[in-house]
């Protein structure tokens, strides 16, 4: 099969390879659609993402829609022909963590297409790729490929907004314009948020916020943009998604929070460290939040998607290539700030 | 001043009654529209509401919003010419239910335009009303009399709304489509319920939760309908709202929830007692709530509504008489199942 | 092998029967202890439990603590000469009330020693019993055969208790003064609740909830006990876990309850349906809950049991027997209010 | 009457003032007990609070328990005679933060002797003080002086607890082992934590800690203790208390909070600024939350104390001066690591 295999830094090759087969309790998935996540484009760039390392070549690729091909013994979840979206994050379901809900912190995870284990384990840029019966979610036919390769990201901003908590009438602030920041902005609208403003300093990124519906857009390099964004939450943002990873970003989000407020860290911190006034948040009460991957928002993702809840989520798909453009889908993917979801499209 | 006065059953007068003073932190409004609550039905068309007897007569009157006219000494809060929403259930603001946010429950709890303290309180069927200073919320000059008017029943449904916890992708059935009822259902789906279906035996009523968009609509009196409900909900709602108080909709609420799912009682009983399946409640691990009133939803409601986050909102008000016409008003308000919101301007 | 087969009503008979083998992911266990449930005496009374009727004799038993004896094929978590005390709840782990934390919800539950599955799933009145590798948690060396016994009833009342929410610093009343109310009440001591009284009509029973040192013991049949009640909790009680089934009790605990409080409902209904204030739970703004099993409280129970945080459980243990003595054990557990839990001890 | 003003830095004065007079709402109260907190010490050391500069002398001291002497106009709630607690933070009770149940946040609150505001209020180190009415909390004959005025560090302390979240099964760390950290502990231990570990750099506190009874004690500066604390708690804790306000601590908290677990912050930064691993609390999913006095904690801490839930409190008090030995008093509070609570009785 076809496959676009990580060699190494901007080491993206399109090879033949072996098809895998379906052990016990696994399906063979037929890939339709495959969207590159930002970490993808990490691994892309440098060769590895964070800490993560990978230890020989592999298939990149975690957020796809695909069709059962062909089923393992002992498989009764599913069966061939049926179009499903892949929860890529295998956790063991039955550690405490998992039994407790929380099965994003399972120590015995998987993740498919991710150097994160050794060896890395292959992923969905591919024509085929195996995965557990049991991370397979069924979807609607009325679902089409391109939102169903989206029920990933999605589900990372929906894990974040829950940890934050209802957003019912909550004043809320994205920091950082990217693809999660957005979705989360989006969503956040479309869950009873009674203002969503979103705050960017590159201003196509601030374009498309305000072309998805932002209530405000905020440039972060404006002078007196943080008296502004207090001001205009009429005392501080209930709950703040910090999306960049930006240290002014953070530093921003501790002013602009209101006191008791919540702020979720999604974005990765490039050198790890910031220096936090630690005693603004004990005596403003401010609750600091880090959030990871997503728990069982998969079903929550795709039950929204399939009542079009979140209407903007068709206008995150900034571009749709074969597997066989798989450098020009990278490039596209990696080089500015004017794309949101790049998709490849496979096997047509 | 003029105002209207209920005087027994069927017997609600318009008349000249003195205007009142305010006294300490008190103030004075001008009333500009208000609303015509079913419990203000109830006590036009019985003479009393449920256990509530009137000792003598009173304005009714409690959906409105005014314009601050004069304040009484030691008001700081708000000044002549500002334009409020009340709410108009005053709570002690010191005891343990106000303190830990539950305000509904306070004991010492003074209701304006009701019955259910000796002597009756006047309310906002008048020129004039006096309320404390700090019952007055102030809204933007954006918000249009008729929204304003319609924050107290937008509480009522977003305090239902809290007690069942977050909706976002939840499967939702309201029973009984009244104006609190679809209240809830359109809310609902502004906060990211991923099915909302209404349930409702008036065609009338059936029809108007269609036009407001609601997932589903059923007749709770076709044949197999709860096996429907169960269906399109996928093996059950995961919260029920249940707003009609008829024994059929409360019985069929506990068929319809999913396991482990919520049902809240919103809508009143007529004769209290109904026989419930207790050991259903226990093994299918279902939570039934009661709700009142409501809390801190106020500010809520008028965030919402001045960020037109429920879109729907102007449909419900389906009509808008002066004062003078009090009886027309009163008479489209109890008169049939296509009424939504009657309001009635004052002062014009 | 021996072991007690419930053959049908008061056809209780100690056999010799074949010792399972363990599949691939499955554990022989050597039990050490086993607790006899009030279900297993609803079986041996009955031959049936409530809607469950066994369809071929089967081994009752699921309170119980072992050793690994042996292992089959994939088994990683657990060893040989390993002491456990095993979830007789065996959820799939993958469904969605699984992964959110719910598995005692999980429609794929099976229960051991019950006959709640068509054919019986068998239990551990035995010396040998197979159960999935994961159902079992290692406990310490220092915890006793008797108490660890004891982690799954008490798992139950720990379960109650969440679905209760923090009972810190609340005013408790338990109805019902069998194992699962008495194991509830000082678990709701431990927990930091102010009051916790415990209403049962049994004298005996009430005499042991004040060895126990229940802060009020009540005798429902008294009268003016619920006013008594009332004025003891100040107004009412915030938590009331409704552990008798009893419909009195039902009724008296919607009285006792505090307004916007909560009540539990634990125990079983007779006959299901009780005639209940629906409107007083609305206006009241009560929450009527239903606890069914346990979700993943057993590791919480395993650590409160280590750490001897709840200082009662050893007492509630009123008789030992050998596995041979099964009847007399089985005569103990059904046949007065004197004893708490039974257990048989096993292999000796 | 007599009084303890402060002047400036170590100028703590016993003089005689004039006797307040109770306003409307208000009430006059005979102090029988104070107690000296951190704060007071701050002030009296330094002359300020952090950033509170006091604009003229006052009267120090707020966590005390006195007897209403005489009531002003307009005061229902209590009567002379009565021996009432103190809530010192006077919120106003109808802004939205009061009415949501966090009326910590309130921005109009009044602390008593305090410096916060200008001109600073005065407070009980004093025969007499005047206080609103609904400050007071009534308490139970039973209930004696000492603990009485322990009832206000109790409520930090439960506040602190209670934005961590239920307790039960749960392990956790408190570092830090002064009065609020102890008295955090020994709290934790009476709501069902499973493990309560206290870190500590003194030795007599260590101690003391020990004591009272904390299941682990840690030494911080001791070789290897970050994993061997990590190992006693089977992987890190649930909850982490930091109420050291120390970096070292700070940091180590991030290290010894288990994934997923949670961080109160109590204990003031020196300098505020403290460089943390943002990464790891996005990654590990940690929650970091401050912690700001009590909202509605009082009536729960004088439930708990009147029931002698928590054991320990006696211990807490480690001197009782009369109000003429104030500077005795003083030094004992702030001269070393062997005080708890010093505290001082008046008008005996």
């Amino acid at each position: 099969m076809l496959a676009g295999i990580l060699h190494g830094e901007r080491d993206l090759r399109l090879e033949t390879t072996e098809q895998p087969q379906p052990g016990p309790g696994e399906v063979l998935l037929r890939v339709l659609r495959v969207g590159i996540c930002g970490s993808d484009v990490h691994y892309y760039r440098h060769g590895r993402c964070g800490p993560f390392v990978p230890s020989r070549p592999f298939i990149l690729g975690h957020e796809f829609v695909a069709i059962v091909d062909s089923v393992g013994p002992d498989v009764k979840q599913t069966s061939p022909g049926e179009r499903v979206v892949v929860n890529p994050a295998r956790s063991c379901g039955r550690c405490e963590d998992c039994t407790s809900g929380r099965g994003n912190l399972c120590r015995h995870v998987v993740m498919l297409g991710s150097g994160s284990t050794t060896p890395p384990t292959n992923g969905a840029y591919a024509e085929y790729v195996k995965v557990q019966a049991h991370q397979c979610h069924s979807i609607p036919d009325s679902m089409d490929d391109g939102i169903a390769a989206m029920m990933e990201p999605l589900s990372v901003a929906l894990h974040a907004i829950r940890r934050a908590g209802d957003l019912v009438g909550q004043r809320v602030l994205v920091t950082g314009g990217g693809p999660i920041g957005l979705l989360t902005a989006v969503a956040a609208q479309s869950f009873g948020a009674s203002v969503v403003a979103v705050s960017e300093p590159s201003r196509q990124r601030r374009d498309t916020a305000a072309a998805m519906g932002a209530d405000h857009v905020l440039d972060p390099t404006s002078d007196g943009m943080i008296e502004h964004a207090i001001g205009l939450s009429d005392g501080g943002f209930d709950k703040v998604f910090e999306a960049s990873g930006a240290e002014p970003a953070v530093l921003g989000a501790m002013q602009m929070v209101r006191r008791g407020g919540t702020i979720v860290q999604i974005g990765t911190v490039g050198n790890n460290h910031i220096t936090l006034p630690v005693n603004d948040i004990m005596l403003r009460e401010i609750s600091l939040l880090g959030t990871f991957r997503y728990a069982d928002e998969f079903t929550t993702a795709i039950r929204l998607a399939a009542s079009q809840r979140i209407e903007k989520l068709p206008q995150f798909i900034t571009g749709v290539y074969p597997l066989k453009e798989i450098q020009q889908a990278m490039s596209r993917a990696s080089d500015g700030d004017d794309a949101l979801k790049v998709q490849m499209s496979v096997g047509d």
